[in-house]
């Protein structure tokens, strides 16, 4: 069995599970993020509900509006406080950051679970082997208020990278290129999921940065096979480790094979996730603005890469640069290490932790034919600002060296 | 003579210079910001001015729209992007903080000086003794193509403060009560002095607090006597000390005597400036969300004494806090000083520098009956997000108490 199915086997308490098969599941966790909650809450009592199955396996982030640019976006966090109050809801986060981020951070999130909530990156805690996916809010009221739903077991296309990346290329690289390759409908209501030596050697943030992004091939999920890492940063008994094996003889439907030694430095071109290109095969981009955060690349590894390039260095005088931590244990570690000194000393503005520019609500929307670059991972149309902005999607170490010279650029 | 007397008389270089006398003066510096840089650029043109009068006195800092929310705040940068390069304006900040903070901070305006700024709150600077004042944008675009404008001598209305504030009580409190004894417009057009021995024991961030308010009165200029403290910080010889001396003769409108032992912690009530009442006289009031930054309050003393406040402590579950320093510098030393790890542990929202929520463009917009205790100067109605908010000025510390408490508080 693939790791989708070795999940929901698991969850099920099946003795096996086929693609296509549609069964019912109970969630661990449901997440519901500020942007949602009045449509959930509207939908919820809609239905007749009055009390949430369990309110302990709910969790409500504020992060697309936070802090708040438009006295409507109160309106979203005045309904939560009643349904939180109402429903004895207790994992809630106001101002912490970004829900992907929160969700493995504040371990919400195990091995071996299944996890829905309203954003379409909840694929991120895939890269724990947790089976995450994002689902309409009416859906989402249905399963706060009966604590299961049906899924449709996802056919798998297994991704196998091998070998060792070379100097300056990262995850966000990776994942880039497979998405180019695969296309934004690639992967339809597919499990894809990443094995090979060099998912190995990756870290968790790596991992999330890979997962985070298969929604853009419109995948399912975007699984990787828990390790002792996993186990680790989810403070969890390598017990679990037992449960999911990678299996040769799994039925996928698809094997794509890469070399590491063969990615290089890429960008996704406007105004398409899947158009991706090596940067070296680019013309010159003049840059005007940089975005360094989101849930693929706001983590602490991220603002690392990012603060070792900026250390002791200026932006190019005709750049903005905007950096927003993922969460607030990333902006205090940020702190404590002096990232956020090395940032402010290179010019750089630094937003609270959110979803900030990402989603387009404040903190740096971009003006008319604008170049952004940025390490998030959506540049559609208008997205971040003015229709007539272009927006290049890069890791975070193409992104600070863009924002020095003041062009694309990966070196 | 008064100070601003003095000032002007040394500027015009006349011999003596008398209350409501119409004289031309050149100003050393005029300070155009973001929101009005496109006004003034039309007026200019349309005027029939070509090239400003001298790039080199005019300074050009992006701080209310910065970082932008809307994408229609980029027209403004553009204008004003334009207008430098073909002006060769090197005077520039597009995101170092607020214009009143980088004014001094980075050295622009000196003792004596005379500058004019597109901002009502220009009369900051009159902490350093510099006559400065907010102009219409008709007003400064003239400017910048003449080299000059009118001025009437304002008459000054001198306050006297003596002996020490007590524990608890800042400058902040000491405005406030002022204005409030003054009323809003019980200094239309005249010049503020500020003397006495707790005046002198002020920190130049405490006489910048003062400085800031003065136009809350309708005052045209809030003046310090320099000393050796404002040689310091404004890095000028002694020297010029001899050139502004209080004298005893000087034609005074109105001389208001405080006791320093008599402040006491105060707030400027919705939705006036001058309806200010000692905070032990109120009722309790729950508050919603704190903002400690502005020109009045967001430099490194006043971080300083939130953040001693908040030091190992968690903000009410209920409060928001908005903490954002008033200058990129000012962010840096809070990094380095570790006040921006204390106030995110506190569990506050750190903005960029910058104007932020006190001007309501981002950075925590405050919703429907909402009550925000906040350190900036003007707490009209709807001017920080809903008209039906209500707004309690305050000082740093009231501020972080409060935000602790979920109460107005100054204990």
């Amino acid at each position: 069995m693939t790791l989708a199915e070795q999940i929901i086997k698991w969850k099920t308490n099946k003795t096996n599970v086929l693609p296509s098969e549609i069964l019912m599941v109970k969630p661990d966790k449901i997440m519901i993020h500020d942007i949602f909650i009045p449509f959930v809450v509207e939908k919820f009592y809609e239905m007749g509900f009055e009390k949430v199955f369990d309110p302990d396996r709910i969790v409500i982030i504020f992060d697309h509006l936070v802090p708040a640019a438009k006295a409507e976006d109160i309106r979203h966090f005045k309904i939560a406080h009643e349904f939180i109050e109402k429903q004895g809801i207790k994992n809630v986060h106001e101002s912490d950051g970004i829900c992907h981020q929160l969700m493995h951070e504040q371990g919400y999130v195990k091995p071996g679970d299944i996890v829905f909530g309203t954003d379409s990156h909840t694929v991120t805690y895939g890269a724990l082997g947790v089976f995450s996916s994002g689902l309409g809010y009416t859906d989402i009221a249905s399963i706060i208020g009966t604590g299961e739903t049906w899924i449709k077991v996802p056919e798998t296309i297994r991704i196998k990278i091998d070998g060792s990346l070379p100097k300056g290329v990262y995850a966000k690289d990776v994942i880039l290129k497979i998405i180019g390759d695969i296309g934004a409908d690639g992967a339809s209501y597919k499990a894809i999921e990443f094995v090979g030596s060099t998912v190995e050697a990756m870290s968790i943030s790596s991992r999330l940065t890979m997962s985070n992004m298969v929604v853009e091939a419109g995948a399912k999920v975007g699984l990787f096979y828990p390790d002792e890492k996993t186990c680790r940063y989810a403070d969890v008994s390598n017990d679990i480790l037992t449960k999911f094996q990678l299996e040769d003889s799994a039925s996928t439907i698809k094997v794509l094979e890469y070399k590491a030694e063969e990615f290089v430095p890429v960008a996704a071109i406007p105004s398409n996730v899947d158009n991706v290109k090596a940067i070296k095969e680019l013309d010159e981009i003049k840059v005007d603005q940089v975005f360094i955060g989101s849930c693929t690349n706001g983590r602490l590894e991220d603002l690392e890469v990012a603060a070792s390039i900026l250390q002791g260095k200026r932006i190019s005088k005709n750049v903005k640069l905007v950096v927003t931590p993922a969460s607030r244990e990333v902006y205090e570690m940020a702190a404590t290490n002096g990232y956020l000194e090395t940032f402010v000393k290179a010019g750089a503005i630094i937003t609270h932790p959110g979803c900030g520019l990402c989603c387009g609500r404040g903190g740096g929307i971009v003006g008319d034919n604008e170049v952004l670059v940025a390490t998030n991972n959506r540049n559609f149309l208008g997205r971040m600002g003015s229709e007539s902005s272009k927006t290049y999607l890069v890791s975070p170490a193409v992104a600070a060296l863009s924002a020095i010279k003041g062009f694309l650029t990966y070196e």
